[in-house]
């Protein structure tokens, strides 16, 4: 496990909402992260669906862990989401990778995905958003 | 107690995400939707604030629900927003108006604010999206 | 003529697109922008609207403006734009205002006008967007 | 020439913007738009990049020729973009494709690059949207 894989994962454990819904990172490497998340009942809404929160949550933290990869420790400054189908399945895995950084910002795009019951996978949402470092450098 | 707002919260408590969240209810009529979230740790990230995760999710909800209120059952199709503080305090208001509407489309806004401990309220993220009907009108 | 105005009509004066296009600073205050642009044959799409494009390029530098008030010279970091309505009329204002801002960033948002030919007013777009401080403070 | 694309050409020809501005499709097939723009000084603002605005029209126009590729009359709802370098080169190149499309709505993505004085291609926003059909299939 590299360090930086290792510090995501710390970071992860150390977010009381990404424990309580059940977050995996995946993979955390300088200018990508995948974040996964196991469907369970509670997080659907009244449809069946994963509620649109929760894919927006994943969204944003794996814009979020992107930008970090690259700048430190570091917020979501901004983002937008585009749902395109209904969020169904039995794991959803957000996808994450940074288009371009500077000292203390960088520009993310997400793709999130859910893995039906048969194991296939379909695109759900894209976002795009501008993550800032916490403690700009000078 | 009015029809669409007995509407509202039924709609609600059938979200089991919303219900493990909290969320509740306050204000529900044409054009407008207020949910409400008291803050507990649960809901945090690992600086003590409410998680952005949890501030999207009620945003986005709060849209989905300003559009239904004119559009009937809705989805959001997509929205954007902006993070402008740490999400501190007890509880977290996110209030959603209609912009503009039509027959199977609503645009709306939503300004989350959180309420500190003496009571003060602050406004720590706008957003703006789409609304869809689930059913479109022929 | 503050002299904060006097600035802001000299930047629009040095920017050879918005003088092609014919935009006027109305109003240039700490936290609000307001330009307007008469709407020309050139500036239409094949259906005989204000292309978007213009309308987006309004509420964009509109956007600017209002963040540059309080940040001084800035650039547009990010921004999103729904289109209401199609943009008919004889004139467009884009009247922006500042939402939150720090040391190096403000969030802002820009409501797009059309003024018919009967003088009406209709919201045509509405926009939300980062503006960055072009030489950050340290 | 395929039909889509003199199809496509066509529309262009007939935005007096495009006209104005210069704009010329490069590629439109289904599912994929290309708009290309020759820069030139009246296209630029007070630091001698090419204007925002002007970025954000050739991003938006490409969105909505994507989406209208497999839509057929279409105009863009809503789109977010974020500005990632100044606008600097010779040329500018928005290449717009669909990630989901249903009988009314389809959602793009839209990568805009200025080609250099060199001829070198530079990545300088990226946009995402919403592309809704004129007239909804029933």
């Amino acid at each position: 496990m590299s360090e930086l894989f290792g510090f995501g994962k710390a970071i992860l454990a150390s977010q009381p909402f990404s424990v309580m819904l059940g977050t995996e990172l995946e993979i955390f490497e300088p200018g990508t992260a995948v974040l996964t998340l196991v469907v369970r009942d509670e997080l659907k809404q009244q449809h069946g669906f994963v509620h649109g929160g929760v894919v927006s949550y994943l969204a944003d933290n794996a814009l979020t862990y992107a930008g970090g990869s690259v700048l430190g420790d570091s917020v979501t400054s901004e983002y937008k989401i585009n749902y395109l189908r209904p969020a169904l399945g039995k794991k959803l895995i957000a996808k994450a990778s940074v288009l371009s950084s500077g000292k203390n910002q960088a520009v993310c795009q997400c793709t999130v995905v859910a893995v039906g019951d048969d194991g296939g996978e379909r695109t759900i949402a894209v976002a795009q958003g501008t993550i800032n470092k916490v403690s700009p450098k000078i």
